[in-house]
């Protein structure tokens, strides 16, 4: 049964996705969408490939799934994949589900709503935020840093131990998407910084793929950044 | 081996847990945390309880378990429980994944945006929100309810099909929440009105059980909205 990847990398989840799907050795057909070009938006879409109209999301065969969390689950059981990449074992299993679920409301909801306003929005509509929304957008993403590093990383290689799984790759793409907007976390979270690059020489030279865009326009504010002093 | 749950049914998700804990039959012992008092805020508290500090969590033996969701996934592979709350088909259980993980920054996040800012945030420091923070507040939280009508619910009596799943529970405990701001859902939204009585219905005494404090709040806002007309 073919399965096929709708996806953008400028998109978090999708990056995460791709690069399991890429080291899981899962055979799949890339379908880019352009999120930039709103291609997602259609009511044509809408009908033929998502209801949700959100990306990433797979068809496999006549079955369609949105959300990267259970796109992954669901590819778990459906392939024979690595172990280490999302255990079979029930209390192994849940500690992921557990950091997953956890970080919906925090390194992601935090790390992205500080990538719109401080980027996206502005660039979409040429408003800046005001001083006061960027302090508390910082204040709040720090929070989630902090617990990050306190709860959930050890002096383990990875999230659950010595092996990569599907969780450290979540949560790193997530992360990497404020450089973006001139918020580099290794430069604020030591045990972060040890942690991500610890993830990124185990998946590379995809993980360096998959950020292409994300280096790019980063690597752009840095200039933007040096210019200024 | 013990199951205890650690909870205040003042919290959404503690109240889903809850629910599907007495319905499914898993026998447990129910620890109460006094949210209101911040029991769970302790230092004590993190170090022989959970890390996380939030509520709901359960403790299986030794293993400690924090995240609604991942508890149930837990739960549905160490207990025979009736497979409708948490189906083992593989494509069954994906789609109630994509429900649940969208759930988290659609649903979940914008009811409880609202009820914070509109109830608890006065209530715990006197600060009223702005005309126009309401106004986004309720554009936000009314377009997540919008979507949920559009995308999930269909005609069927719930999310998946005729018999209710830990999902229609998970999100039901939700929308509850938003009463206790002067927000009653089924208001302004007849298709999930009809959805929510049948799962009401469905879990009920339970239901009403788990939602008595909602009730009685949402009873004073009427009376106090009442002698305001």
């Amino acid at each position: 049964m073919v399965l096929k990847l709708y996806f953008d990398l400028f998109s978090q989840p999708a990056r995460s996705l791709y690069i399991f799907l890429k080291l899981a050795k899962i055979p799949f057909e890339e379908c880019r969408v352009n999120l930039g070009k709103g291609e997602h938006l259609t009511k044509e879409f809408a009908e033929t490939k998502s209801k949700i109209q959100k990306i990433p999301f797979i068809h496999h065969g006549d079955f369609r799934l949105n959300e990267s969390i259970g796109i992954v689950r669901y590819l778990s059981r459906e392939y024979s994949i690595a172990d280490h990449w999302y255990p079979k074992d029930s209390k192994k299993q849940a500690k992921v589900d557990e950091f997953l679920e956890w970080n919906h409301l925090n390194i992601r909801l935090n790390c992205s709503s500080y990538f719109l306003v401080k980027w996206l929005m502005p660039l979409k509509n040429g408003k800046q935020p005001s001083e006061e929304e960027c302090k508390n957008l910082t204040r709040r993403m720090e929070k989630s840093l902090e617990d990050f590093e306190r709860i959930f990383l050890s002096n383990e290689r990875f999230l659950f131990g010595n092996s990569v799984s599907y969780a450290d790759v979540h949560a790193a793409c997530e992360i990497e998407q404020t450089r973006m907007a001139g918020y580099d976390v290794r430069d604020h979270f030591p045990k972060i910084k040890t942690w991500i690059e610890s993830v990124r020489s185990e998946c590379n030279p995809v993980y360096d793929q998959a950020h292409k865009f994300v280096n790019m326009m980063a690597e752009g504010n840095e200039k933007q950044l040096n210019s200024k002093l």
